[in-house]
């Protein structure tokens, strides 16, 4: 019988510490000042004022964080989730004038290429006889679409996409973003919405090997992760608008969770939603009290009243920050 | 401080009780009816006497299963493997005039699109001035050789591929696979190179919903996974020639365990590598012996003479069995 259960033992250490526990003992992360110099060069390069001002800019994090249970890593504990959110939201930022950081977990959906089959070369693409290659007709819109959008966003500097895999990369990787951010003030927005791990094994106490399973079950104990929102408020982008997710598979405590957050982070929004409905309506939580968002029918996306929202509220936000 | 500990628990139950028990709790595999169609179809088609006789079936594993934390699935275990042994395995099978029924992770590598890069559809492909989408030539003979190779497969039957996630959907399509594949005889080969999760939370103990975290450290019991080999060798497909694969990141214990598993679960061969240098070589265990598999040169592929090894021993064991 397989039981889970919380130990008593947790010691009550600030965010910071933890953070700063967390990242003293983390693996090196590969390439990191080619990581930092696109993530400089995009954000200065959307500064610049424009014929219509400074573009605002988004950091949308999409898709799960692992958690490595050996150094030499054959085991890992993964969170569920596809990163259609983030994809989507991504599509209707741009859609809005923003330019969007895009930190997104390998191998999730990635913007503007949501309609397309599970592996999109082999089902949307064929050779015709005379061996060149042919885009099959009933995906060439799609296909299209996908090119395009991707293409034109990245090509005019409005979108910079920076995969990660394990909870280690993506802490680093949106600290480097999110203090290379705080240079834009209010402009700067966060938007949440990767599924990041709970509980984690810190490095140092990890098994170097893989763990051999010869003799019977098996008792895991991990530690929690360091809630890093806390410190991205406080720290890293202080004047930044912040817009955190809250996904949980009982409606029953969804709501009390949101406000929670809301309030233990300083969130300026949380967006509630419950797993199995998360494509139809999600809840908006904020100081001012829930606003739910359905989407328009069974074809359109709830990302597209959801985003719309939030822009609002952003240009609010900027408006009192400036006043 | 996470730590992981053996409880000295386990009870001892055969490996055909334990199956039952597994299979009796796991949740009902989706289009199991189509699934299983597909599979007799394959066969069927693949007994019928050719003008060189019967074509020789392997059904390759390839990629991790996941083990669900959670009922509504938001946490998993998850074991990593890119799929590439198996996918390129495949290939060098069917070049060898072998089907394949290609048992894979969703999301892992593919045959003949092996050298691709991460995002084939964004990064092989460009719209031209008029609109219309055209390969990037850099990228060109790559994807032809996998549109190419990947469709003359399937369209000949001679490749039939089903994806998997959990450990659950794994084994439930393994045993309709080897049940099917009881009819080819020694003519049928298994080649396991799948990372099968070695614990698991039994559905029934699952919790329903998400796991909370805000009351500290979470500790967890995993049961161990059934054996599913044994139960493959002796009621599944026994008269099958059977290689499994053992990987691990010790090289002191890489022999000891494969000897130990072909003894154990009475494999042909056992497939032995060590995870740092799995691409290089590989070694391969049998009754009669160890044999060390590597690969011609840096460009090549250690696919290439092991499958080829494999071939041999499998038709040594077609022979001695009609003899």
């Amino acid at each position: 019988m397989a039981l889970m259960y919380h130990s008593m033992d947790a010691v009550d250490e600030t965010p910071s510490f933890q953070a700063k526990s967390f990242f003293d003992s983390a693996p090196v992360l590969k390439d990191a000042d080619s990581i930092s110099n696109k993530i400089t060069q995009f954000i200065h390069q959307n500064s610049l004022p424009g014929s219509e001002g400074p573009r605002r800019v988004v950091c949308v994090t999409s898709g799960g964080t692992t958690v490595p249970l050996e150094q030499r890593c054959v085991r890992y504990i993964d969170n569920f989730s596809s990163g259609h959110r983030g994809a989507t939201s991504t599509e209707y930022f741009l859609k809005s004038g923003y330019s969007v950081i895009f930190l997104y977990r390998r191998g999730t959906f990635q913007p503007y290429c949501r309609s397309l089959p599970d592996d999109p070369l082999l089902e949307c693409f064929k050779l015709t006889n005379d061996s060149s290659i042919q885009v099959v007709e009933s995906h060439a819109e799609a296909v299209k679409s996908a090119i395009s959008g991707h293409h034109d966003a990245v090509s005019r500097g409005y979108l910079l996409k920076l995969p990660f895999i394990t909870i280690f990369e993506y802490l680093q990787i949106l600290r480097l973003i999110a203090t290379s951010m705080k240079i834009l003030g209010p402009n700067a927005m966060f938007y949440l919405a990767a599924a990041v791990s709970d509980f984690y094994v810190p490095w140092e106490s990890m098994a170097v090997h893989k763990i051999q399973s010869a003799s019977g079950p098996l008792d895991m104990r991990l530690a929690q992760a360091p809630k890093m929102l806390s410190v991205l408020r406080k720290e890293w982008a202080p004047t930044a608008f912040c817009v955190s997710f809250k996904l949980e598979t009982d409606t029953g405590i969804l709501l009390e969770k949101a406000a929670t957050a809301l309030k233990k982070y300083k969130m300026h929004v949380v967006v509630a939603n419950e797993l199995s409905t998360r494509k139809e309506v999600v809840i908006l939580v904020t100081e001012s009290g829930k606003v739910s968002v359905h989407r328009e029918n069974d074809q359109s996306d709830v990302e597209s009243p959801l985003i719309k929202l939030l822009v609002e509220k952003h240009s609010t936000y900027i408006m009192d920050v400036n006043a």
